[in-house]
């Protein structure tokens, strides 16, 4: 038994349609607000295990849709990104955050050194080494991956609306991006919009993509288009037309 | 029993003074010219393995040193690069090369998926899981680290000799990089000779360093100058200098 994980709760890396047969290879970090049963609600409301601040909302329901579209592999987070986030390493103080947006997070307070070590080992790493595994495999068989990241951001922040409805963001690699931002002309689509490399966003991509040279991009898509299952739907086939077409070249 | 690793032969990682207490943490990718005994000498000649084909000479002996002089932790390979050279991920040509500058390695050619997956599993990966478990050990303690990897190149290299002494490498982030070049007035030191980012030499500290934000750099030392225990005392000692500088800033 673990430190932070019962032994009857499942690691955190989920795997949906592993043997999938596109480039493509999706990732969910955020793709779920289940907390640890030791750890119980950080503190927190019950409602506000439901905002933005404890998941990704929609991004999971989207991406197991795109995954479907494409016959891609998807590879999701089991629990909630206020334990670890998953696309930041532990040195950051967004990693397991005291405040999220402007909510406190009484769980997330005076974290000891072994409190923060067992939630890297047994949610961060775990989560990590297995999609580093999946990789490896098909570098192994020389299978060809483009690894894409399915996020969702909240439409007001920090008290400000945002009007940008599709984020599509690089760091230093821009074959993927350049490509997706084509394709949504009468969206209001941008590049490293919310969010860019410079709030450490990036960090799944440049941990599995870049070091690799896998073409790679991450997707943001503002949650109120996505938080039914119309919009799932939508968003879904929307964005496989370029990732179908990213996979033909 | 692994595939490639016999039981009795250990695991890739050797740590050498973990509790060191510098804030430098120093890793030696190619320390070693030595095979897994299932792979005999890849059929290459016992002289090939004495050459820099196979390892990185004087390397490991000048880590060492250095590790002792700055109380730092060492975490060096145990074996040769060129079963995987853990500094290139396994999509790169390079990981598990055919040729080795001008010499054919042919231990190297037609590798089947499952021998690549061998190779990566049971060298790559837990070399990298273990030194991503030893960072991930001193975040969770607030434990400041700076990440430097010790190489050595070849003074001839395909014909022709390079005049190059002391390589300072880095991709984008210059922190330690400007501070190490200017240490060494006298000597021909050089950023980014007689390699860099473009070929791919970065792998490792774009791996454990950038994502994490770390402070980091590459020390190439032309491996002349370190071939003999007299030039390992001496580039242990000064690089020794500028790192212990650095570890106060």
């Amino acid at each position: 038994m673990g430190a932070l994980l019962l032994d009857s709760e499942p690691a955190p890396l989920e795997t949906f349609n592993d043997s999938g047969r596109s480039a493509c290879v999706l990732i969910c970090e955020h793709a779920s607000n289940v907390m640890p049963q030791r750890l119980g609600t950080l503190g927190l409301e019950e409602a506000d295990l439901q905002r933005h601040i404890a998941w990704d909302i929609g991004a999971a329901k989207t991406a197991r849709r795109l995954a479907r579209l494409l016959d891609a592999p998807l590879l999701l987070q089991r629990y909630s990104r206020l334990v670890h986030d998953c696309n930041r390493p532990a040195e950051s103080p967004d990693a397991m955050p005291e405040v999220s947006e402007v909510t406190a997070i009484p769980g997330n307070r005076d974290l000891t050194p072994a409190d923060r070590l067992a939630r890297i080992r047994e949610i961060y790493r775990p989560f990590h080494f297995g999609i580093s595994d999946f990789l490896d495999q098909r570098a192994a068989a020389g299978t060809e991956t483009i690894l894409v990241t399915i996020h969702s951001f909240t439409p007001v922040y920090k008290g400000k609306a945002r009007t940008t409805e599709l984020g599509i963001l690089h760091d230093r690699d821009t074959r993927l991006s350049s490509l997706l931002i084509k394709s949504f002309p009468n969206v209001n689509a941008r590049l490293n919009e919310p969010y860019g490399p410079k709030d450490g966003v990036l960090h799944l991509l440049n941990l599995h993509a870049a070091p690799r040279g896998l073409r790679h991009v991450m997707i943001e898509v503002r949650n109120d288009l996505i938080a039914m299952e119309r919009g799932q739907d939508e968003w879904a086939q929307r964005l496989s037309v370029p990732l179908i077409h990213a996979t033909a070249n």
